[in-house]
């Protein structure tokens, strides 16, 4: 045999040990049925793309991100979002589709970023988009939070706040003021949680804004009260806008829909300060924070865009979505004790032969498989201490021994693994136990 | 706007309209669940390798067929399978697992192979290994089989055989007979389907070995009868060769396990024309075929290996598996008619609001949602006909339309779109029909 190469991975990327897998993948799957359940159609694009497609528009910082390389003539480009390849996607495939489109799309996405903790070259993204065909009712911005909030409800992480806000009603309120350039405004907004209401302050006269104007504006995004309340007070300062009218009906809106999707006012915030950085959003847009743990900031981003693929399609396309960045998130609930370490609920029950019973245990296993329990057969022959490790090391919820006296009687010892009791069954009392 | 960019993607590469990818998943699900049954644990590596370990052992033609490029000073590979992955994966936690370790890893791999009809340079693999600690006990090669007859009964895509062989039962026969090079004659005689006896004839011939043995040759692997029959005929044949009657041993084992496993006799066949090409397996091995479909070649197919990961460890780890290459396997089905269009079955119900009554709308399709009702909610202000025309388009089974006299009896008009029938439902009524 050949000389040996020491197995490692490349910095920055991960694997886990099957116990993590588990979990993650419960994870995964939670995300997946609510998307389905919603709706949302199941797509999988190629992870390589045309480098002249995909970087279409010009993707500053990421673009030297980017995997990019050539084979043959080829010039290839590894997706480094979900969000491009479902613009190129739509506007290829647009005859085919039913507008509004839904989509979802949970899949592994690239940057070659800087190698740091947190930070991964390869990770999840799962993400929900509702797109249109020219214009998309605001329903449709409501959905999207009851999505979330189904989703995180399942996944029991903790009580969680999604954070909503309009774009427009800022950038109407600004207006108002004078101010042209928004879009910088609500880039310095954005950081108020970061950097504090005193830095914002002083950002945003260093525009050139006066400092009369920078206060308002933090009392402005600095208003009390409940949903309503609150927009009934932006209601009452009387702001001759035409953004800022248009985005305070669409927020109020959401509002009275988010009622009839039954979720409850606790859940959701009507919150000024929140912008997201990208100029890409154009209306509604979320945060979504667990009110135990904010260190870990915002676990599910999103909202409203005029434009989906003005790039590759001159058809207008708005849209709604968001995205979840799953594979950072499952390592911030595990390092903040949100998710434990479990039992390995993907089998139900070890069966382990003694020797000489192989034949009866494949025959118990079937059966029982029959029967819909998932059933772990241990295969060796070892000695018994060799196996009950396994069977520890496998944390398989329940175990079976198959020897003579459980051939003849046709009595199993059925094991708890946590609490260490046993039980005779047969293998009707064994199927019952797990079909309760 | 800037200039706009034909959206298309790479030769080679290919993706679904929704319809079709509801399919895919469907199937690729059924094959998650079954692997997942029989205790196999999910496994996902990075796609990204390191060169140097990734192609550790020399990959001959498949080397010049991966996407190799450098990003910084890393030199990158995609993997071309799920095995070598495997391998280093093993290797690398060797210590964190148990074994006998069984994994599953359904994921996609990149061959740069020349573009032709059928190929595919990203495809999936659904793979399962089940890998042992130094020995690997027969009745894991049984196991396999009953992987295979669970998942392809449950796919419903009709009748099927798994051929099963033992190459020592083949090797030993080949050195019975005097030849060393049973290597170069497996591989002839595994050509034996495609391009007939008489020209395996000719090319064992061509390896200087006699007439008379390559008719001993064929006369032996065209042995018949049920699998029991032809274990028989070949103990008859009284062959005094240590691999020959290891390899038999085995094979019977296999055939006892299998009916222990409920296995039915019609669904498996002994078959000594297949050796599987790979130089890799040492015993076992297995194709699928579909009884009406030879053409389609096998669907899924492994084997026994006595060492998975000789360059990344020391450590003897002999292993059993199998692989489904599903997206070719998907678009032969479809070409072969046995999957066919279907509806949507991801939502249960589409429903249309009229105009005005989107509230109403929303809180039928959440109380129906809390209810386990799989609800698709349409969503724009549009003509009826337009709307009917979405409902069609997307083939959900049942559509609700909601407008005055339906909110105002909490009655509405459940529509089934296949028959066009109609009924008048109250929500407990909806409820009770999908969840019978």
């Amino acid at each position: 045999m050949s000389e040996i190469v020491k197995p490692s991975i490349l910095p920055g990327f991960m694997e886990l040990l099957p116990k993590d897998q588990i979990q993650f993948n419960r994870i995964k799957e939670v995300i997946r049925q609510t998307y389905e359940e919603f709706g949302f159609l199941p797509l999988d694009t190629p992870l390589l793309e045309k480098s002249e497609v995909l970087l279409a528009k010009g993707q500053g910082e990421t673009e030297k991100q980017v995997y990019r390389f050539e084979k043959g003539s080829a010039d290839i480009s590894m997706r480094f979002d979900l969000t491009v390849p479902l613009a190129r996607y739509v506007a290829q495939h647009y005859s085919e589709l039913n507008f509004p489109f839904r989509r979802y799309h949970i899949a592994k996405v690239y940057r070659g970023e800087r190698n740091q903790r947190g930070r991964y070259r390869e990770f999840y993204q799962c993400d929900i988009d509702t797109i249109g065909e020219n214009s998309l009712d605001i329903i449709n911005d409501a959905e999207i939070p009851a999505v979330i909030y189904n989703l995180f409800s399942r996944l029991d992480i903790g009580d969680f706040t999604i954070r909503i806000n309009n774009r427009k009603v800022l950038k109407g309120f600004f207006e108002s003021l004078g101010i042209e350039d928004s879009q910088s405004v609500l880039r310095i907004v954005d950081k108020v949680e970061k950097i504090g209401v005193e830095n914002v302050v002083k950002e945003i006269t260093e525009l050139g804004i006066s400092n009369e104007a920078a206060n308002s504006i933090m009392d402005f995004i600095s208003v009390k009260g409940t949903n309503s309340e609150k927009i009934q007070q932006l209601k009452d300062l009387g702001i001759q806008n035409e953004i800022f009218t248009e985005g305070l009906g669409e927020i109020e809106q959401v509002f009275e829909y988010l009622k009839a999707f039954q979720v409850p006012e606790k859940n959701t915030n009507f919150d000024l300060t929140i912008a997201r950085g990208l100029d890409y959003y154009t209306g509604t847009v979320y945060e979504t924070m667990l009110n135990a743990h904010p260190e870990i900031g915002s676990i599910c981003s999103g909202g409203r865009y005029d434009d989906l693929a003005g790039f590759y399609t001159k058809q207008k396309l708005p849209g709604v979505g968001i995205s979840i960045g799953l594979t950072r998130l499952f390592f911030q609930l595990k390092d903040a004790g949100i998710i434990k370490d479990e039992e390995n609920t993907l089998s139900d029950v070890l069966i382990i032969p003694f020797d000489g019973f192989v034949n009866d245990a494949i025959s118990l296993a079937t059966e029982l498989r029959k029967s819909g329990v998932k059933v772990f057969l241990y295969t060796e022959k070892a000695k018994l201490g060799k196996k009950m490790k396994y069977a520890d090391g496998l944390s398989i919820p329940y175990t079976i021994m198959v020897g003579e006296d459980e051939v003849k009687n046709q009595k199993f010892m059925f094991k708890d693994m946590k609490s260490g009791n046993q039980e005779e069954l047969s293998i009707e009392d064994i199927v019952s136990k797990f079909n309760k």
